[in-house]
């Protein structure tokens, strides 16, 4: 890509055909936003919605709200929505519990359709909560299936007739590395495997087409880049040919086919209903569907087209300007192969990243030296891209980051 | 008790301590709720507390919340104000997910507590979800554990050196009987036992004494007498005594003792910590906490008072007005032997329980013939419960229940 100049800059911001999902959320003055990939700001109706949630729903309908707002098909209803976004049909989604529980659930509903089979295979830098989801598995299953893990370019060799499921994310947390879905399932196939994809880091910015790859099971977050809050309730896919044998070791009442008929056994509901556990949390899916409404408006193929043009111009911007920074791109430079972050190493990345926080360009640190910087595409401006290179550099260049104060590592970053 | 003239409930009300919280909350007019037990009303305040985190912090600090506002430390701190409901210590109780995955998870640690041992006891009436989780837990242990159930009189006797975790309810959700806490534990102490209390249909409302009583586990609901909201997040008890040995099989990030050191295995955090999972549902938090910290402003003792004289004043009056109602009393009769509801059975009773919400009085049914009235203590009036006993009286005494339309079942109940 040749280097554009401001002029050029502003060009594109001008012409972009998502400049107006900007003032769809608030976003502190002075700061840009480099962190949706972990976090997404909050929709500017978020805080009304939940407010008509509590007031009209909750206040005015109390318990009825359950049949009078069908809060009871809010993770359904919902997920539905997200459906749209991840290449799953309707009913092949819902709305439940956190990503690390439905992990949980899903590698067990794999696993018990392999029945035999021993190995759930992962990529030994997946992101930490699916590891550790698996090892608790494993354990509490009196290891009946075992964690293995290798490094992420020998997955596709390491399946064997032993693997019952191969758990992977689309893209990887750290370097922003996109995964290809269709391949690696198809490869899981052939050796008679299941695959479950987690998607939290590219559903909303980047396509994702589970049903386009034949993918088996995935689970995916409602707090990056569907901007659903801190915390937010996350998702769930089987495949419709899964779901009547599936069974989730999480059997609770929300997902029994008749929970009000208080029956002492539990009997599975239909479809994708029976991977529901506990009582959905109705404020926190507001908060969700207050975020997703806003990138269900938006054109995704542009979404993906503005977010590696993002990252093709911070790229650019960050060699032009840091030549003698230390940097080193740890994300894949064509954006293609790019989720949609852009990761770069430092040796003194985490001090570096406190500078660009305190100045207003908040991205965040992994250990042992990765600065991430994500671009989401629905709130980012191209100026904002050129203005975080610009700062990026001029941390570097008067060595700002070497004072002792930026060296502190919090415990939570 | 002597039946209460007007006079004297006009008294009553005119006397009552907790008089003043009635106003806290926002209920519709003409409506009499007695379904706290199911899901409590909103306090005036959860909307605007709401606006506060999605504004002023969400919005203002962005991925910085998880220090600046320490949504990180959010689980532990609401926890800890629960605490002090439940006659737990600072740093027994953590929020966490749902009922029915504390469940889960607390019946694993459990378990895992107790080797060699392989049965599960609870009544055979427990509240559904609590018996369907536990069988879920034996289909993924392999059968490490079963469940086996048996009438709630039979409990203690069926207490043996097989069962590694008695599992019960505070109390029953069907009949409101209450059950003794102390004693029970003891006789499951005495064999070797651990005992896990769901406090659901207590918290609240009912005295828990956790600690008092020996417990080691129990778990509990946030939107019941806790009103915090549709949904609301869960909580978790495990005696301190236990959490160094005790692990949770939804081994999520939440629960690691470095959770953003992002490390490949996992490792348990100190103290309660570990028995979280996933990202905490700020949001959903937020709800709760504002419902919690109304609760927190009673005086415990005045609620129990409040809650067994309201349930004794409708008792009397549904006696004394529907002596030919072909209703039936469900629930103990003496106050102490209580929860906070008061269940009637009559063979109709789905469809006189229609004829009850439809003239503004809402309470609820369990099958086959159970009519519960909740009365929850912070924000009822005994003026109400009086008049919910005169409409139940005027809908047996003219039959309107006799129609159809009253008869016909909703999905969710």
């Amino acid at each position: 890509m040749a280097m554009p100049n401001d002029a050029d800059i502003a060009a594109l911001d001008a012409a972009d055909p998502l400049a107006g999902f900007h003032d769809a959320f608030s976003l502190p003055a002075g700061v840009i936003y480099l962190c949706g990939n972990s976090l997404g700001p909050p929709p500017r109706d978020a805080a009304a919605r939940l407010a008509q949630v509590t007031t009209e729903q909750w206040g005015a309908h109390l318990v009825r709200g359950w049949t009078e707002d069908d809060w009871i098909g809010l993770p359904g209803r919902v997920g539905d929505k997200i459906a749209r976004l991840i290449g799953a049909d309707p009913g092949e989604v819902a709305i439940a519990d956190s990503t690390s529980v439905n992990l949980f659930k899903l590698l067990a509903a794999a696993g018990g359709l392999r029945p035999g089979r021993t190995t759930i295979l992962s990529q030994a830098d997946n992101f930490p909560t699916d590891l550790y989801v698996a090892q608790g598995l494993a354990d509490v299953s009196g290891d009946r299936w075992q964690l293995r893990t290798v490094a992420a370019d020998a997955i596709a060799d390491a399946i064997d007739e032993e693997c019952a499921v191969v758990m992977l994310s689309h893209v990887d947390y750290r370097t922003g590395a996109l995964f290809d879905m269709s391949a690696l399932t198809q490869m899981a196939h052939a050796k008679g495997a299941l695959v479950l994809w987690d998607v939290a880091h590219s559903t909303g910015a980047v396509p994702v087409d589970l049903n386009g790859a034949a993918a088996d099971f995935a689970v995916g977050c409602g707090y990056k880049y569907l901007n659903g809050g801190p915390g937010a309730p996350a998702f769930l896919f089987v495949a419709r040919r899964h779901q009547e044998a599936a069974r989730s070791p999480l059997s609770g009442w929300m997902g029994h086919a008749a929970p009000f008929e208080f029956v002492p056994d539990y009997r599975p509901a239909e479809g994708i209903t029976r991977f529901l556990c506990g009582t959905p949390v109705v404020l926190g899916i507001a908060g969700l569907e207050a975020g997703l409404d806003v990138t269900l408006a938006a054109d995704l193929a542009s979404l993906r087209t503005k977010s590696q043009s993002l990252g093709d111009l911070f790229i650019a911007r960050v060699e032009e300007l840091c030549a003698d920074g230390d940097l080193t791109l740890a994300s894949p430079r064509a954006a293609a192969a790019r989720g949609s972050q852009v990761c770069l190493t430092h040796p003194n990345g985490y001090a570096v990243m406190q500078v660009l926080i305190e100045r207003g360009v908040i991205g965040d640190f992994r250990a042992p030296d990765i600065m991430r910087f994500g671009f989401a595409p629905l709130y980012l401006r191209y100026a904002e891209a050129a203005e975080a290179a610009r700062t990026l550099a001029d941390v570097l260049a008067a060595r700002a980051w070497d004072q002792p104060k930026y060296h502190q590592r919090a415990a939570v970053t």
